[in-house]
């Protein structure tokens, strides 16, 4: 049987039909009828965020890291400083880009297993008045913790300091407000919790910071700002868009909209990540987070104390049995990942439940279910 | 009638419903499936300028000024000095990220209408011994001219020096064999010649020069030797791709391969210009540039000198009849500009011809037929 696996990824994801069915066509990248779906689409954004009065929304083709790099080449100045808070792979990833394009970069280590602090985030800015920015994964997915952002926002604000976001795997699922909650970027991505198919990131820059940003950037090809100016001025994109990837995206926020927005999703997800946590503790595995940290878009599970059990000999199995399971990135314990996330509901996990069953009876693992 | 329009555009242009459809599917990013259809396609692409031997090729999430951003800033060492053979719009660009990336960058302008000259490149690689790395490109569509690749790479490598190649616009359809041409790097992208959806990029790197290329890049996204390396380890992209973009060039890739490859390609790409080029005399279009300079891939024409004519009603007109034009890319001069690749033959040329003779009558602008 060849029907499409069901991905339990953190993006690239399972899409519906629908949001695939808009990519049956091909579009001229200067005509009207195209700019006009990415001015729709930059609309719809900034209203997830209610940011339409304080925030642009900047779209970038590539990947959701080009965006993270896009986000901090445009926002801190050249002589800048940025601390990165740092409890896990997306946070060491960030603080790599950050000095290979020669801004100045500090981190702050946290323990990947809990959430990073905001009250060490403000002792660190007391004792550094150097530092010009602070970088936050929202929901650091190489272990799946959710980080506070509400709490780090407002001690960036109490000290003045600009704070850059990358809420790749929350946006669209977890509230952010950009009238409670004081951001100069924010990054997030359209294969992620919007449902659309990987290609393109956006960031979105508080209108107060946006004029200051011109020149930061010593790429072209990652200059937001000088993306922003031009297709304010023309509509367009500076460069060739991903057309096929623009209009999908356009389509799953329809169907985002259509479920009830970002409640509706998180509702969604928290529904598939109660099925799967269940599910799988009554097999026997025991997720590596404390719940109360754990973001409902990824879960990581330790993996089971046997000696038959491998990683790939287990994907293997999981895959012939309809699902795309995840490798764990903790580099100390050995772990796997299960996305909540995508086109995909309590059915669909349930099934992967039952995979995850019969993938560790076929290695030969006992399970307590 | 909401019939699709034919893209006369240089990329994203018509592509085949079996290159679309080949994105109704979502992958893994991480699965053994997915990373055997880049397996695949990268041999595919090799293949193409007979370069198994000679080069690596690295495909590249974003736009194809992405990869020409990543090509110069992993080739070009920091203290490299880079001239910019300058006959239009796209080595102006080429340019100008070359010089923010923060490279020495010299430019030797020629004529927009005329190809550039390895004659002059070799005055000025003997009087200034300075310069490391030329940057040419292959086809520059802002007019349409064909430059001769061949010569400056002879060139450049009498003179010992790199030669980074811009062949958005020509790979597929013009010629290019590695075993006969020598260059450091080569750039192209998905949504052009091969016919497939924008969205990636790709660089053919020398493989003589490629370890050199390790820590060049102040960029981690546009680190080709980073993604290259990685790539090999884990058969994997380094950030998550564009999947649906990849698969659709897979699918693309081999119905240019069933086409009969690169002269099948070009022999339907110049009956679809001589086929434009004729019918559009017979209305009293005149090119711009010299047919001897000419490539087979976008031709720019004089607008009408007639009060009534303007470009945006123009194009209206014409895509009211299902075809979608392009604007001039030149300064001082009113012209447009219509292309003739993608997955379209001489029939739509025709029929473009005709669209265009419809839009001069409602335009009430007289036509010679």
């Amino acid at each position: 049987m060849d029907r499409d696996k069901i991905l339990l990824t953190p993006g690239p994801l399972t899409t519906t039909l629908r949001t695939k069915l808009a990519m049956l066509r091909d579009w001229g990248s200067w005509d009207a009828d195209f700019n006009a779906v990415t001015a729709g689409l930059r609309r719809s954004l900034l209203q997830i965020v209610q940011g339409t009065d304080s925030h642009v929304v900047v779209p970038l083709q590539g990947s959701g890291t080009f965006s993270v790099e896009a986000a901090v080449a445009t926002v801190v100045p050249r002589d800048g400083h940025v601390l990165v808070l740092d409890n896990g792979a997306y946070c060491k990833r960030a603080a790599r880009l950050t000095t290979m394009m020669g801004r100045r970069c500090s981190v702050l280590a946290f323990d990947e297993a809990q959430p990073v602090s905001a009250d060490a985030l403000d002792d660190k800015l007391q004792s550094d008045a150097s530092i010009s920015h602070v970088v936050l994964i929202h929901c650091e997915t190489g272990a799946g913790v959710l980080n506070p952002l509400q709490a780090v926002a407002e001690v960036c604000e109490k000290h003045g300091k600009g704070l850059i976001v990358d809420a790749m795997s929350s946006f669209g699922a977890l509230e952010i407000d950009a009238r409670k909650t004081r951001f100069d970027a924010l990054v997030a991505a359209s294969g992620k919790c919007l449902e659309g198919v990987p290609g393109m990131g956006f960031v979105f820059i508080r209108k107060a910071v946006l004029d200051a940003c011109a020149g930061n950037s010593q790429s072209l090809a990652m200059d937001l700002h000088d993306q922003y100016v031009y297709m304010e001025k023309t509509t367009q994109w500076r460069f060739t868009p991903p057309t096929h990837v623009v209009v999908a995206l356009a389509e799953a926020v329809r169907q985002f909209e259509e479920e009830g927005g970002q409640p509706a999703r998180l509702e969604r997800y928290t529904a598939n990540y109660e099925v799967l946590v269940q599910g799988m503790a009554a097999l026997g595995f025991k997720p590596f987070l404390d719940p109360a940290v754990q973001a409902p878009i990824i879960v990581t599970f330790h993996a089971p104390d046997h000696p038959a059990y491998q990683f790939k000999a287990f994907y293997e199995a999981a895959k012939r049995h309809g699902f795309i399971l995840y490798p764990g990135k903790l580099t100390q314990i050995e772990t796997f990942r299960v996305g909540c996330i995508g086109a995909i509901g309590p059915d669909e996990m349930r099934q992967a439940v039952q995979a995850v069953g019969l993938a560790m009876r076929e290695m030969g693992i006992p399970c307590t279910d």
